[in-house]
């Protein structure tokens, strides 16, 4: 037995999500069937992050444990070459210990959420970024946002179906920043944390576009992180613009 | 009568061009069946440049003349409104004098062309740049654009199909850069000219990947320049990797 781990990009567009589902497509079933067809083998994918319907990845972690013998070369040739046309495309394959875990030995995750400031739709861009058409005051959005850093109860940032035992978690950075995107100036903001509630990300970015908007006061979501109360949530940003970019390991491991 | 400057984007992967065209749909027959949905009229739209089937615009300039009285912001909005869901969006409109014209009054064209330098297909970017498996020398591209710059017969990079009546043309900037996209490095090939001779830039762009991936020696791409004859061209790049970026006027009129 070998444990591979997978690096890969995918369009989250037509996918119910990362992970498995009952109903609808997902990126996991993708990539199984085409282990599958590789090997024979029913192969179970481990990866370091959930993703809601919609959302993407560009550096999405996982691994799976396979008896046919295959260098990671010809194995990412040939889920590649299987996948073809899904949007889902593997940039690097390699053999990790059998210690290693795609989630379990994760030890941070960084998110990033594109918003195109502009009243036109998006044509190039769409289903790659939020189009907010009021102007946005980003270093409002940047005030607001220094107030979630750190550790906090985020209750008020959480799906109600998030499975999470603790609402407690450590957000080490909430940047907001005005960047050149390939066919204009975009707002990115970047998250990163050992780990995230279920819609922590969206939420959060949907309290700094009311802030950025000016619906809200900068101190509206301290405020309403303090509450623990999700009736204080102003809305979830929509999944089409979050990024799931990278998962980190100890030592860059795996 | 008043005539109207448009601006914008549009993903050319569902049209056979931006020009009008016999079979099939076109960004021209989009815009001009929009505007006679709102005016009732038989606009023509000119534009700055014309654009191949499969290639984008970040910033197309067009311009059109309406009976019809119209804000320009409501213009806008109803264009956008009844181009939804084509992947064409107006990002401005203003009114310019009726001397102004979006092909003759512009000086000055300007070209973006994407490459992924990967093994693995593109996912999040697939019809918005040309994926290239061979590792790309970008010095080796940069040193032979060089020679491409200045006053040239250009008839080596132009289609069998291009209508200018004179090859020689004056390229005033072919840069090579290597940058970070929003999914992760690229290289962008920047070309600026006050016009181009059809598939110009995408067979610029093919010979510098020849000189790139090794196939071609730098040098060759000035003597395949200096041979003018169409049968000296490595390849044409393909069409998805093209952006029309800006159209140029004097003193940014219009």
């Amino acid at each position: 037995m070998t444990r591979f781990a997978l690096i890969y990009e995918f369009d989250g567009t037509p996918y119910q999500g990362l992970q498995r589902q009952k109903h609808g497509p997902s990126v996991q079933q993708a990539i199984e069937d085409a282990l599958h067809a590789i090997t024979g083998e029913d192969a179970v994918l481990h990866s370091s992050g959930r993703t809601d319907a919609g959302v993407h990845a560009i550096a999405m972690r996982s691994h799976v444990d396979l008896e046919t013998e295959l260098t990671p070369f010809r194995l990412m040739g040939a889920i590649n070459a299987h996948l073809r046309p899904q949007p889902i495309a593997v940039n690097l394959c390699e053999i990790v210990p059998e210690d290693w875990h795609a989630r379990f030995s994760c030890t941070g995750r960084k998110y990033l959420y594109r918003i195109v400031n502009r009243r036109a739709p998006l044509a190039l861009a769409k289903n790659r970024a939020w189009q907010v058409a009021p102007q946005l005051d980003i270093e409002a959005m940047r005030e607001a946002a220094k107030s979630l850093i750190g550790e906090h109860d985020f209750t008020t940032f959480r799906s109600v179906k998030c499975q999470a035992k603790d609402p407690v978690k450590t957000l080490d950075r909430l940047d907001v920043a005005q960047t050149d995107g390939p066919y204009g100036p975009e707002i990115h903001i970047h998250a990163e944390a050992r780990s995230f509630l279920h819609h922590q990300v969206r939420s959060m970015v949907g309290c700094l576009k009311f802030v950025g908007a000016g619906t809200w006061e900068v101190e509206r979501v301290a405020q309403a992180l303090a509450a623990r109360d999700r009736q204080q949530l102003g809305l979830n940003a929509p999944p089409h613009g979050l990024y799931f970019v990278a998962a980190l390991y100890p030592e860059g491991g795996g």
